[in-house]
């Protein structure tokens, strides 16, 4: 902790049962494995102790936060067996409303350290929430070279002209909402994983960005410039996460 | 903790004095304020409470790292008011064997997120020292492009054939001991802060590293490759920095 090496996974639980909760113990132990962590619990065992902490606390909605670090470590930097900590939490759920409003970022030049973990690495995040507030964003959208790549929180999706919908496929966190709108969207659209440069967001139908606490969110403004702003594909692409999440 | 954002400063003291408290209570301060960390405690509180430990403690040598992090956030994003934590350490000092082994590093494509601030942000450090193990080396010096920037935990210095002393001015965490160095120096050699190549240290007659822990450290091998190896200079500064900070 003194030293920013751990990393966590976070999963929804609605009427007491875990979301997507496969997909988010695959990321962790990845996560870990790719740190040099080392898990002592099996997935079963996890599962159990999960289990229990939702019975015992009687909190049916919220979300579940699994924290690994590098533990006790006899001169802070070489790795000591891990601390695994369990964390229940509330937080609101996505109301229509807020879908409706959508979201403004602003983008920043930045790239996260390896992003395809998991690590408890907020830095940047938490250091832009000022700038975020002053230009009355909601969030930022890290880019490097005009190339966008992800928010701090969540992954980002456009949906151009005709109908194809683009979303990063490297320097990201492959968030398990995104693999699941991946796999929905794949019924009814094209979909590619490639490059998405800040000048095919100015010209795209669609943009919006999904994760966990967030499902998904249409995206109408970056950097102060009003997008074009449809919902068609957002709305569907929602709603069928939605209920593939309560159906879990 | 949970989202690593933080800030640090460490210290020696010797015989219950501590060494070149100011220029670390400076940098302490601006890594706070870079930060958007509101440090409750004026430079005299702090050196109040920082006297108490040394005494109540009653262990004469070794260091002092103060501790700031964002605080009981609502929501793990939004600063609050910062926890300050202060420990107290002994480590050993640097031995006149292990000036004369020198040390050997291995170069890494890494730029540490805002590089002047002493953040608690060490997960590429901790990451590679598997690496470092496997190459029986002692530590990692960050480059990009060729251009090399730091170590983890250390300044970096060569001395060229003429007896110019050169070191990163960019891109990095400035030192204190490096401070002090850069001062010692320049009144002995040409002292320049320019851009260091990996090209460049081959070609030097002398490297080293300088910290507060190690002080300084002459560098003999890189990336496997054995360095022209002197220390003459190396060994002026070193003793001079030595008495400088049993005096300071």
């Amino acid at each position: 902790m003194q030293r920013g090496y751990g990393i966590f996974d976070f999963f929804k639980f609605k009427d007491s049962r875990p979301v997507f909760l496969d997909d988010h113990l695959d990321r962790f132990y990845k996560s870990a494995e790719e740190m040099r962590l080392n898990i002592n619990y099996s997935r079963d065992q996890l599962k159990d102790v999960l289990h229990t902490l939702i019975t015992k606390n009687n909190i049916a909605d919220g979300g579940i936060r699994i924290t690994v670090t590098g533990g006790y470590s006899p001169d802070g930097f070489q790795l000591n067996q891990p601390n695994l900590v369990i964390s229940q939490h509330t937080f609101p759920s996505p109301t229509k409303e807020q879908f409706e409003k959508g979201i403004e970022l602003i983008s920043y030049p930045h790239q996260r350290q390896m992003p395809h973990v998991k690590s408890i690495d907020y830095l940047m995040a938490i250091w832009l929430q000022p700038l975020i507030r002053q230009h009355n964003a909601d969030d930022v959208l890290y880019q490097k070279d005009g190339i966008v790549s992800e928010c701090p929180r969540s992954n980002f999706f456009i949906v151009t002209k005709n109908n194809t919908i683009i979303t990063p496929a490297e320097n990201i966190l492959k968030g398990v909402s995104r693999m699941k709108l991946i796999d929905i969207a794949k019924k009814y659209f094209q979909v590619e994983e490639k490059i998405i440069t800040l000048d095919d967001i100015a010209n795209a139908k669609e943009a919006f960005i999904s994760s966990t606490t967030k499902l998904l969110l249409p995206v109408f403004r970056i950097d102060g410039t009003i997008l074009k702003g449809e919902t068609t594909v957002a709305a569907k692409l929602h709603d069928e996460l939605d209920n593939l999440s309560r159906s879990s």
